[in-house]
């Protein structure tokens, strides 16, 4: 699977810098600017940055500007508070492996705010060089790779694709669940049933990986929903890995953000006290969108004390997260309040980012989109279409695939197609990102509906 | 060997952050505060970071401190400069995988020039958060978890203990080929040989790490000695693994730096085209001292393409390094010119760092100090000083151990003992960083020998 989405993403990624670097020697195209909603890359699709976070973290990195009266009094003192916890009082010493200890104390204060008082412990937090770091790094602590069989890990499909890529590389089999599209990407306990049954025989599963909010797909759980997973990880001894990235971008209606771990401790004995939780947060999504920062988090519950033992050598031998990005994960954490000098400053881009931008696509369909950076729009092609599409791709490549090239190409815009995330055989999608300024997502729609037009006449 | 190390650094760290505490609270103690020269962490030590670097990251940072005239041109234009590569202007969005391909191939100008010309190729050199970090991943590749009898990696003793740490985290088996203490330090391929031959019936070698300059004995390989080792690896089949961190730390008198890959190729065939080879390299040491940013690269010389392919896979795993860390990289390797305005501030601090401190301590015995940011004397203990320590030590912990942690208690220097990296039996070591400010560096050295004076007297 990898190989060949390295193969798409190398493609469609080096023509899209090709194309950019034509347009900038004076290429005529029929677009002046190459859209990029590939990734959930809030900065590279053109959001603003934070001005407080970027104003702290300038002044960290260069003290100086702590004495200069050009930068509001909060950001000031937040940049001297910040510096009185690094070894050194600098951003350039290494810090402890989990993480500045006043850092994680203040996640630990962030999850308990957010879940209604329940307690956290900064003893089972650890900061990493980005989230992806710490789910890749847990995975490795759960598969035996000389398992026989081989472990097993439940993901949904569609699913983050570098989660996938993480688990086969360690010599783990993912085992599949299916999201019910028709039903707003539900998350079933049926169907999660039916995935472990498939693998009777195949591999033997430990873990179940979760996205809530998604990525692709925009849904967000239901605390029902959230319950009955945890029930299902209770029954069948798995192991939950949360990843909880867009916890602070929902936007559906009569949705809300309940975390697993606070639903697994208000459920209460047997579950509270026996299920193995991991939850991934970062601030490379939210409201910070600072991905090159590479910073987030991971939450343990439950953990055995000698599986504890392992995780922190484990997170000790990389050294630690960049001390930049931790003090991002603090502001994240632990941001200016109502009253603050840097309170508007802060609030200012926050809930653009988390606008629902579009629902209903011309010849697409989407389910209500809920939360999460994503739009995961499906392809309604005819099978003449696809069959045409297949025939004039190079390659023999996917419909999707070749779709998104052409829409690169024809209407500047950079998308993925679905595949790359999984989905039902016989189903396409796309997906992009849908977190970009209100100017730059109306132009991106303008293209699409037109390419989109084009594109039926041509293969119908 | 980690557990153990674990239980000394836990507990020497606890101790020496609870003293910190104490003196923060008032305790009294025959020291002000406490000499931390444990890590080779140089802002920790007390150095400054270079004003040139610090200015252009703020800028990078936040922007509006390019149109600012309080910041040198120079800076300000290379941040610009810097932005213009980042996905979005923007230092927070995620990069390439393998690194912002302009700072990767600025990264092989370096090493060509360094090198006297000869070639690097951007195409093998990725950019990883921090060295450590592309250590393990390289030896992840090399080292085969499911063979029998187990991969081995020769590694030197004394050697920096995170990347034993990493060969055994990974399955492997460590074999150690001893320095030579009483030629200052010096690699002797008559002892590789007696390590290699050690190693038969236990594991099945395949790689051989070294650390030029050193660390944590501070030498430097002539060129003829780097050719031996290259040609016994050539020999051998061994895969060359070299820890080239400390490049621009050479102070020994007639001592110079002169990388593997450049030996490799001036020794032509047909060892220049075979000889597998990892160079590593980063911005925690040398003269910017950037721990904290996390970033490093790695240069693969001679490797296979389907190892190169799987090596693009894995550095793609964990998304990018930070990228402010990959802009630091760039302004170590192609900083300001003399006559730009930043020259001098860009040089202000550099050679300080790299001074040689002090040779003889009393009652210690250490070769001169060619290179690297440590001093490691021996520790030259009575037979009966070590049996006292031995007795008199909670836990019957190493005489070395028990050593630091009463300097640390009684002297208040932040030291470590010679065990965790590896001596010959019956010797005794303790390690600090010399980088530290002069200031700081002569209080140091009064405190040891006070301090030794006494435990002397107290242990014989
Ligand atoms: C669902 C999900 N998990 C994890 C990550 C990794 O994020 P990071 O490593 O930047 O924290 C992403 C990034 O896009 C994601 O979408
Ligand atoms: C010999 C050696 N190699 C590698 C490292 C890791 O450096 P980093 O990961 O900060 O680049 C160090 C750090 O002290 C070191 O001394």
């Amino acid at each position: 699977m990898w190989n060949m989405k390295q193969l798409a993403y190398g493609a469609l990624a080096r023509r899209a810098n090709q194309i950019k670097d034509e347009l900038r020697q004076g290429v005529r195209k029929p677009y002046k600017e190459v859209i990029d909603v590939f990734q959930g890359d809030l900065h590279g699709a053109g959001m603003k940055p934070l001005t407080f976070v970027r104003q702290v973290l300038a002044a960290c990195v260069y003290p100086p500007l702590i004495n200069s009266n050009n930068l509001p009094l909060d950001v000031r003192q937040r940049a001297q508070k910040e510096l009185g916890r690094c070894v050194g009082g600098s951003v350039g010493s290494y810090s402890a492996a989990a993480g500045i200890p006043e850092i994680v104390h203040s996640i630990s204060e962030f999850i308990k705010r957010r879940d209604g008082g329940i307690p956290s412990h900064p003893e089972n937090i650890y900061i990493s060089p980005g989230s992806q770091w710490s789910i890749s790094n847990i995975l490795n602590v759960l598969v035996n790779r000389e398992a026989s069989p081989r472990t097993g890990v439940l993901i949904p499909v569609p699913c983050y694709n570098i989660t996938v890529l993480s688990i086969t590389q360690l010599g783990a089999v993912t085992v599949p669940y299916y999201l019910s599209e028709e039903q707003a990407w539900a998350l079933q306990v049926e169907e999660l049933q039916r995935a472990l049954e498939s693998a009777k025989g195949v591999c033997s599963p430990v873990a179940l990986y979760v996205i809530n909010p998604g990525n692709p797909a925009g849904y967000v759980q239901s605390q029902k929903s959230v319950q009955e997973v945890i029930r299902f990880a209770w029954e069948k001894r798995l192991f939950l890995l949360v990843d909880e990235l867009y916890q602070d971008c929902v936007y559906g209606e009569n949705c809300e953000f309940v975390s697993y771990k606070r639903t697994l401790s208000e459920m209460g004995p047997p579950f509270s006290g026996t299920v193995e939780l991991a939850s991934f947060h970062s601030v490379s999504k939210g409201f910070l969108g600072e991905c090159g920062l590479r910073a987030g988090y991971v939450e343990l519950v439950n953990l055995d004390p000698a599986v504890m033992k392992h995780i922190h050598t484990i997170f000790s031998k990389d050294s630690c997260a960049p001390v930049l990005g931790q003090i991002a994960l603090d502001l994240m954490t632990d941001p200016p309040k109502p009253g603050d000098p840097s309170y508007p400053l802060y609030k200012q881009v926050g809930p653009e980012n988390c606008t629902l931008v579009i629902n209903s696509l011309p010849g697409f369909s989407c389910p209500p989109l809920e939360g999460g950076l994503f739009a995961f729009p499906r392809l309604n092609l005819t099978p003449k279409a696809v069959q045409k599409a297949k025939v004039t791709a190079e390659m023999q490549e996917d419909p999707d695939t070749f779709y998104c090239t052409r829409l690169l190409e024809e209407g500047g815009v950079f998308t993925s197609p679905g595949w790359e995330y999984g989905q039902k055989e016989g189903t396409y999608h796309i997906r992009f990102c849908i977190a970009a300024p209100q100017d730059i997502m109306e132009e991106l729609l303008r293209r699409l509906s037109s390419f989109h037009m084009t594109f039926m006449k041509d293969f119908s």
